[in-house]
């Protein structure tokens, strides 16, 4: 696994692209255009023309979940069944791999990865492998475990579990955080007085259950209080659903 | 403000105790019952029917939000109409206090107060505060700036809808992450390899809008990924209606 060539120009490739090149990793991104500027990658980079320049052990798929399928099988006319082949979705199955590849497999960071975000090192990015096969296997874990301090192998179905579970703890979360961004924005508060709030919350928890660290009006059943809460939000009726909802499931949980 | 009468034995009390007597205040606490071991508070213990012997210029009623009427209600019968009198809930308006007080106000922290949890300094503690009075007004604003670098005076309504903010920013996203455990715990997958993700999208929130950093498929409109995380959900319907409304809230913000 000496010469990696990594699909794709998103996010993904951008944060996966220097941390594979810092392992001694020949790397060389495809991208679909060009015309891009490449001084700002720090690796090579060709376009599907050519193709014939290079002679990888490894592919990595970092592309849309939907684009897996057909750019895989475009692959698949160019290079060996022998040739190792990942992708980087969470939510999808190594199968959606073209089956003309005999080693198919999965590599997904856990990790919400923003255009303008800081690239950090990724040891202590919890890494995500998996490989239909143990000649994959074998080299993918002496890879991850090179990047990361903390990998799991998870089957399809676990990784699409932490998956969902990856979006209701980052997305779902960061909703609820622009929830009240906006409500103290309509009476002139300043966010920031929250942010110390924010941080302890996600700071306090432990591999343990969250619900030990449950507070508030529903958990404790103070219904003056909820009504109070669902009164401020009389006009916003989406907002008020997603308080009944949020404090029926912790009265429940 | 020398002298303090702390009203209530909660996790308030528990935690205002110790900060208020670090700042050279002779702090007593008014307890219900006296029959919990005194040992364990830092400050001098009485219960009601040893009120006369303490002559506070400040009354702080760190007791649940319905308790706030009635308790100094009982006050205004020992104590004169110009003690200072404030207390400590984010969702009730100052003028809950007996009518008896002419001096009136409110010092609530933005902080999920924990029995267990670590006794913190406040200096990084948002400290929220209000007076009906400019004489309470200067003491407090003394007292909370000496107590916190983190000082917002707010009215009733500002501070009650900022007490709905924090339930949303603390007790939902909880709930949350409570609900990504109770599914990675179903297929045995490590919640801790969560934690990267939780603390990353709670640390970098700034002042500014959380929207800039939403990521997702809720946030991309990928209607095939949501469709496979409903179905995960397919046997559990609170859940999916959570996942429902907050992935068509992150269509609207």
């Amino acid at each position: 696994m000496k010469e990696v060539l990594l699909v794709g120009g998103g996010n993904m490739a951008w944060h996966l692209a220097p941390q594979l090149s810092d392992r001694q990793l020949e790397v060389t991104v495809l991208r679909a255009r060009s015309r891009e500027t490449r001084e700002l990658w720090p690796v090579r980079q060709i376009v599907w023309d050519q193709l014939d320049e290079v002679r990888p052990n490894l592919l990595i798929l970092a592309v849309a979940d939907d684009a897996i399928g057909p750019i895989s099988e475009r692959l698949a006319t160019v290079f060996p069944p022998e040739t190792f082949v990942l992708h980087t979705s969470g939510a999808t199955p190594a199968g959606s791999i073209n089956e003309h590849f005999l080693h198919r497999g999965v590599l997904w960071p856990i990790r919400s990865l923003v255009k303008g975000g800081t690239v950090h090192p990724w040891t202590e990015t919890p890494l995500v492998y998996f490989a239909e096969t143990e000649d994959l296997r074998g080299s993918l874990k002496r890879l991850v475990e090179d990047l990361s301090q903390l990998t799991y192998f998870l089957g399809d179905a676990q990784r699409s579990t932490l998956h969902l579970c990856a979006t209701i703890s980052n997305n779902f979360v960061n909703a609820l955080y622009q929830m009240s961004y906006q409500l103290c924005e309509e009476q002139d508060i300043p966010f920031a007085a929250l942010l110390p709030i924010i941080r302890a919350t996600a700071e306090r928890q432990t591999p343990g259950p969250p619900k030990r660290w449950q507070t508030g009006a529903a958990f404790r059943g103070d219904t003056a209080t909820m009504e109070r809460h669902l009164q401020q939000l009389e006009e916003q009726p989406q907002l008020a659903a997603v308080y009944r909802l949020l404090s029926d499931l912790i009265a429940k949980q």
